[in-house]
């Protein structure tokens, strides 16, 4: 997700250290201290300007829930909706998804979200895209296991990608929707992406899909 | 595929047993002495009027192809299509496709078809899609090792229950098509029910998976 640039957005991410983890390493393998509980963890790679995450957290008080973004001012977005829901199951981490065995110890992790991931179209873009093998790898090692990935996406070629992908890793498809916003899923909680883009009457694809360790 | 019954179609195919094996009991494990060569072997179940196994037989001499559908009339005027094309390599087989472990033997068959399967959307009837687990394992047994599926429909609720029952089973998804007429997907052969639901707009989805023995 691009955005404008904010200003002081660095500023404000420090001053609220009490959302937004500044020392990401110091955090690996020691997350269920920092919420303070042994709470399932649930995270969401790219959580843009955090609706998806915060909603989440305020529905699910028993889960903890932790939103991961790369860039400054998105991330502060999201930690206007962070302050203003105000639970304790809730952190945001600045890092690059790209190796989160960084910032979590194995298994740590109960249950990933990538929503809206950066389509990367070309195919010499492959190897960027969250769903590639490479990423895959990381994430089952972070992952409990049978730890699941819940992917959506208005991508059409992304999500044909990942169905593959994920197929091709050894991960079992769980369930899949091609239309989301018609379907008997009720529990969905859009992100503001997906809002914008379901408005103009995009399809919304969706896969459960777990690894087999 | 439903379709008006037509006089004499059982008189039709019994006077045309070099097309329609009549006695099919008889060629399981038989089938490239059928055929007089040992060319691969590709099947349709549920080949309908016989537009599609016609054109691939047409197209591809180095295959020998079996339309298979248990409707009488159906396979009357699959049969039209078959004395028209009068190509060596094309055989159809008027058997019910629940169990085609009774008309080949084990990895006699090297590729399988399912077009615009009948999609049984009620939960109840899921036993009866032919993607369903007792099936595949049906199919599992007459396809080579790794074997293929290569399946199409305009049904969604279809395509999703059967991406994930591919890979529940244990099959490798290689490839999705969520709008195949879209796509660069250039040698696409359509059914008959295919030209006439993509004229009216529907969407075709196809994939190609693989079992893993």
């Amino acid at each position: 997700m691009r955005v404008r640039k904010r200003k002081g957005s660095e500023e404000y991410i420090a001053e609220n250290a009490q959302y937004v983890v500044t020392n990401p390493d110091e955090w690996k393998g020691k997350w269920h201290e920092r919420f303070g509980n042994n709470q399932p963890i649930h995270i969401e790679v790219g959580s843009g300007k955090g609706r998806f995450i915060t909603e989440m957290a305020k529905a699910n008080p028993k889960i903890n829930y932790i939103g991961i973004d790369i860039q400054l001012s998105v991330l502060s977005y999201a930690l206007d909706r962070v302050i203003e829901a105000n639970v304790p199951n809730l952190q945001l981490l600045r890092v690059d998804g790209s190796d989160l065995t960084n910032y979590f110890a194995d298994h740590e992790v109960d249950l990933m979200y990538l929503n809206f991931s950066d389509p990367w179209p070309k195919t010499r873009h492959e190897k960027r895209r969250l769903t590639y093998q490479s990423f895959l790898a990381t994430f089952e090692q972070i992952l409990v296991p049978n730890g699941e990935i819940h992917f959506k996406t208005d991508n059409q070629g992304l999500f044909e990608y990942s169905l593959g992908s994920f197929s091709q890793y050894g991960m079992t498809i769980k369930q899949v929707w091609l239309d989301l916003h018609t379907s008997n899923y009720e529990e969905n909680v859009m992100t503001e992406y997906e809002e914008k883009f379901s408005n103009k009457g995009q399809r919304i694809y969706r896969v459960e899909a777990k690894f087999n360790v």
